[in-house]
């Protein structure tokens, strides 16, 4: 019902603090008058509205437009700054951390490299030595944090424990948002690589205003992520897109065609050797081309089987080998369209090796913005515990 | 926002027809008293709203209740009777018709036999010709449905051409929904028949209140459908589910385990084998469980890659091997588990043959419903064109 009733007044005033927040998200700013208009508020509602926004920090106040007759008008915007979110993206040999603000703007990054073959405190401990180089590159303090998320290989539960893992050493098991937790007054969600990925091509890849879209991570591990009706589907256990662990598709094998090239120098380490055999293959190198063709029929079987389950609008190719799509494409196509009904819509990633990230950041927003327009709970406070 | 303007008092009055009908429905007679209460809205309101409800046939009136004190209090209840939806499944061997009121209550059904080898036309004449029985059984005019939905093997676009189709013969490329919806006034829903399974499983089977569930059609054919978040997963291109069609995973060779039992009697039709090779597996005879416990193997293999790719909260196993849950189970979770990162979730429908048929029904009242309740579109005639 559109109807409210004494009791509702709060509700009706939490209904309209969401409006006047979505009448001012992504724009500049803007007057009082006119954001009564697009509110389709009273003005003397807006100016209440506006003051308890400014005070909870989530709107600015810029300084006032001179009219040419009367008094000044009063200008607002969306404090886009007011608050920042982190995201971190554990990789096997980089750990990489984002600090952006409530648009979604970087503020600050850092990459930290890491042993592969490293345990769990040692990697543990370098996400947060990587947090913390972000948050200084950003300026920005733990407590103007309003949401982690960190991005992991593996299967990860509703509480962010990584609960399998095969892509690290020592990962299985791992407490992730708990032990990120105590470092922040906000909080930390964690998530699989692909399904944040997958995120990442819906915001600002290719995936843009696709409904259905899966996300194959391609390289020295191979995964999948995807958005089911333009929402993140994790499964019900948090094990959708995990289609590499069926040993009957060949998603398992898939690397071991690079990485066993025989014209790969000697010490080159496993994450070079898909950019060296694609740059091979560009080349003309017949042996090089046998490996990526073996590589594509393997990954062709894996995709093959995530697109006649689900049948999406698209399949993105990301991770390493997303910048040698010129390379892959073909033998791709020429594996995978026989073994689906009808050829599938194919891209590969123009988000490089910042595609986790990038979901991460915007999975961490997508939190933010949950507090914000959820009318059922209270307005969120920007800045919180500010001792002034 | 929540306030009208004086040019939305139309879309208001829409609103709260819509809130009106949901109060009503599922309920038995309701006072117009206790109706304003439910719907939040005054008692002359409702008397209006109800006015052109029963007008559009979507209410009726009930003889008033003698109150105690003062006049009699009118009642209305919903008019589940107003117009039906018609569902019919077309099997290899049997086509099914069921005619329900908008509660979804049987009203009438038939079943027509039918070659499976014969044509296209005249498998379109048998789908007429259980229309009309089960119409003419449910004593139901064919301008009294409100809607049809048709389900079919094979993958169906959104205009309702099957577009693919390996179950019948002749069938691929036929517009199903032209070939019927000169027969009624009313739109002509096509669905693939294991996409309505699901939706029946979820409406009044295993599946209720379950959110991503996987329908598997085992038996002579093998095919699957799935509801994700509650809701009916077609695909970009209607073809989810087809798992079948990828030769890596043993759909397309489980049934022949069963047909090529050596005890079948000679002239065993194949719609019969299933039935006779889990009944002596059931009595212990060794080469049946033998066949069985292949079957369950290919079965198994294909669940896998849906399981690994979408992870749902249920697997439900329905179609003709459905009856011999007590004999598959076993051998399919020795098969399925280690395939899997975790066991799934699984159960035996309980809807037996009529699954598709019931999904069908669903599928037509969801169509007639999302005409009741769209605030964008007028309210619409129960009975339409009655020259009374």
């Amino acid at each position: 019902m559109v109807k409210m009733r004494g009791g509702d007044t709060s509700r009706l005033r939490r209904i309209n603090l969401a409006a006047t927040l979505r009448a001012l998200r992504g724009q500049g700013p803007v007057a009082l008058t006119e954001l009564a208009r697009r509110a389709e508020l009273s003005r003397p509602t807006v100016e209440s509205l506006v003051e308890e926004l400014l005070s909870a920090g989530w709107l600015t106040e810029l300084p006032p437009e001179s009219g040419q007759m009367g008094r000044p008008a009063r200008l607002v915007a969306f404090h886009a700054t007011a608050a920042h979110v982190l995201a971190v993206d554990v990789g096997s040999y980089i750990i990489r951390a984002t600090v952006a603000d409530l648009e979604g703007a970087l503020a600050g990054a850092h990459a930290e490299r890491v042993n592969p073959a490293c345990g769990r405190e040692e990697r543990l401990a370098a996400i947060r030595a990587a947090a913390r180089s972000a948050l200084k590159a950003a300026n920005v303090s733990a407590r103007q944090v309003a949401a982690v998320c960190v991005g992991t290989t593996g299967v990860v539960t509703a509480e962010g424990v990584v609960k399998l893992s095969v892509g690290l050493p020592d990962w299985t098991g791992v407490d992730l948002a708990g032990a990120i937790r105590g470092e922040f007054d906000c909080p930390v969600l964690v998530e699989n690589d692909c399904n944040l990925a997958a995120l990442a091509e819906g915001w600002t890849g290719h995936a843009q205003g696709v409904d259905d879209v899966v996300f194959v991570l391609s390289g020295v591990r191979t995964g999948a992520g995807m958005l089911i009706g333009g929402r993140l589907h994790r499964g019900g256990r948090g094990a959708a897109g995990e289609i590499g662990a069926l040993p009957l598709v060949g998603w398992h094998r898939a690397p071991s065609h690079l990485t066993a090239y025989e014209g790969l120098p000697p010490g080159t380490q496993p994450e070079e050797a898909a950019a060296f055999v694609f740059a091979r293959a560009r080349t003309g190198d017949l042996a090089a081309q046998h490996s990526v063709d073996q590589y594509a029929h393997d990954l062709a079987e894996g995709i093959a089987a995530v697109v006649l389950t689900v049948d999406p609008d698209l399949v993105v190719i990301g991770g390493g080998v997303s910048r040698s799509g010129d390379v892959l494409l073909e033998p791709l196509r020429r594996h995978l369209d026989p073994l689906c009904l009808e050829p599938p819509a194919l891209a590969i990633s123009s988000l490089g090796d910042q595609a986790v990230v990038q979901g991460a950041v915007r999975h961490a927003l997508n939190h933010v913005d949950a507090g914000l327009y959820d009318i059922d709970r209270p307005l969120p406070q920007a800045v919180k515990g500010d001792p002034r």
